[in-house]
């Protein structure tokens, strides 16, 4: 097999961790596989630079920054590299330049336009073990890119798609993907298995193992990802497409504690009134999550929408200038939490809806705001109740089962 | 004037002494010059990437140590680039291959074979600063080099000769070339001005400003080379060519602590013997600096020859190996040291020598070999004298005047 690992800057934190990681990339290959090895920056170097660059400027989103930034993941790849050939294990270095990755000229935030393999495959045709920096590109100009945050399991996705690798491991420091948080529900189960939509859904709302943008590279790439710890054996979840995922009816119960929410009563019901409250949000970059709002009675609705808890403040301003109409009423709640059952079953099935709801009527938890998607079914409740919530469907879907 | 300036590992260790570069940088631009700048890694961090690379494995001079090493300069290049663009001075941050610094495969130790200088004339005739990351280039495959010891200097002379700048400013944290070290004689004067064949005898007896290499390829190059302190603004010591040097008689007085004597007495005096000696020695990689040899007596003449200190004991044992002749006795004395006067107008002026040698005999001091070259004159003198035998010649030769 190909197979391309990535491990972050937990798991090469120290010279004996790039140590252990150089013996686990030893056993891949020893079990016949060939490798391309995409790596962080050691964890603090990378905030340490930015501290550097934050003495002279305020203006950190420039060339300069990612020349300097793209360091300390080179510095990580030529030791790993090092210590595989001191090992005996011919390996190569390769800077997002020489691994071919070429971006858009976004500093700091760069995208990936393509990846020329040449160099890789190349070295790979020789037996060797690849070793990349992540988290850098080059443009076309040949200026140093970086890619943002998560830009190493992005290089990661990438580089798997551009050399058709069988597999993309990203290592970091927890087993996979669970059922829910295990802190709240110490059930959880580790997932084996789960569609690029569903995490998708997941990492949204807080399951922190990978960032969006690198499940949909995987899932645009059709790159099979796999999530496992760098500090076990265990087997990791793996993160692919949806065939074969009848079963699964529910994969997970997610709890995002970021939520505040706004709800306006007696809005007027006539078009252009949404557009006028939501474009004004977007210009001061106020990120709206979830949207609610029903059919109107006699001329006028309720519009609820939830966002994130340090941008109540900002947007109950924006509300207040907005609304011009002396009856509408601006309500909001800081003390809210979203619970959200994630799983590409539930489209097929029915009932699973009314499931969570019952569920937590038994409770005795009121439910502020409901949301669904084809794969999702998120509900606003008042922030006591989350943790309990989260309990109670853990059980209701079968899931520590 | 079009001025390249370096900046030592000292002048950029702290990001406070990057700053006091920055507005030093700004002072050359507000008086109307263009600049190129090559930075050294802040001081102590080649030496911590080193260690990195020790602790896994003793093979050090590969690909993979160089593209860790190139790290150091390019984040000062970055850093440097970034004050200056947050004062208001446009400037751009080059890394080797930016800068188009091209050299050969010998990692950790590459000579520079050609620089492209398209992208540094662009950027200068934009108005831009070019900051360039010293130390390191890149081969004609696209693998990151780095130049050895004192390859900074190295990159900034290189790089004054490809955009043929009008002087060269290597900034170090001393004030530039003395007439002897200080330390000894306190009358010592600093020198405005020296020829580079002059500053290359004094380099190779420990004035440490400025590496052979450089000074070097300085001459090759026709580059005006300065060098002066970071810490004052005092007018440094030029190096140049020999025009205009006729008045300068005797340039300084140099003392290498460093020696020890050997002295073969009895040795055959035919062909193929001094080879025969000395090819042993190159075998072994023992550095040999001065070699003295009469015409012999009788068949038989003494060979006298200086080399390192700690390489006295591997010499000798050579010694004992190569010279069967049992009329032949081996001598050794670690306790010397070698005084040397060097200048250019010693060529054209008689008397120089014989100054010194009365000089020396007035204070006491036994002259145990003499070695001149055109620009200078060497002499090997117990230890316990070398301090007095260089005050002696700087009064002696008007130096301190």
């Amino acid at each position: 097999m190909l197979i391309v690992q990535k491990y972050g800057g937990t798991s090469v934190g120290t010279l004996e961790r790039i140590e252990a990681v150089a013996e686990r990339v030893i056993k891949t290959k020893n079990e016949g596989h060939d490798l391309v090895v995409v790596v962080s920056a050691m964890s603090g170097v990378t905030n340490r630079l930015v501290e550097y660059g934050e003495y002279f400027t305020k203006d950190l989103n420039t060339r300069e920054m990612d020349m300097m930034l793209s360091a300390g993941e080179r510095v990580t790849s030529a030791l790993l590299a090092l210590a595989l050939n001191a090992k005996g294990y011919p390996a190569v270095a390769f800077s997002g330049r020489q691994a071919g990755i070429v971006t858009d000229t976004m500093h700091t935030k760069a995208r990936i336009i393509f990846i020329d393999p040449t160099n890789m495959n190349k070295a790979i045709k020789e037996g060797k073990i690849v070793v990349v920096a992540g988290f850098q590109g080059i443009t076309e100009e040949g200026d140093i890119t970086t890619l943002g945050r998560g830009g190493s399991d992005l290089s990661a996705v990438a580089i798997a798609g551009a050399i058709n690798a069988d597999t993309c491991e990203i290592y970091t420091d927890v087993d996979g993907v669970y059922t829910t948080d295990p802190r709240i529900e110490p059930k959880a189960k580790k997932l084996d298995k789960i569609s690029y939509e569903e995490m998708l859904e997941l990492a949204s709302m807080g399951a922190k193992v990978l960032q969006n943008r690198s499940v949909e590279l995987a899932k645009k790439l059709k790159v099979n990802l796999v999530t496992r710890s760098s500090f076990n054996n265990n087997q990791g979840t793996l993160i692919t497409g949806e065939e074969n995922m009848e079963d699964a009816v529910i994969s997970g119960i997610a709890l995002d504690r970021n939520q505040a929410r706004i709800t306006i009563r007696g809005v007027d019901d006539r078009p252009g009134v949404a557009a006028e409250i939501f474009s004004s949000l977007a210009q001061k970059e106020i990120n709206v999550d979830m949207i609610v709002q029903n059919i109107g009675i006699d001329g006028a609705t309720n519009l609820g929408f939830t966002i994130p808890q340090n941008e109540m403040e900002p947007a109950l301003e924006i509300m207040r200038s907005v609304i011009s109409n002396p009856k509408c009423v601006i309500e909001s709640d800081n003390e809210v939490v979203k619970v959200s059952i994630v799983g590409v079953g539930m489209k097929s099935h029915s009932g699973i809806a009314s499931l969570a709801f019952r569920t937590l009527a038994a409770e005795g938890i009121n439910i502020q705001m409901i949301s669904t998607s084809e794969i999702k079914i998120s509900m606003i409740v008042a922030e006591k109740y989350g943790e309990l919530a989260v309990r109670a469907l853990h059980k209701a879907y079968n899931l520590d089962k």
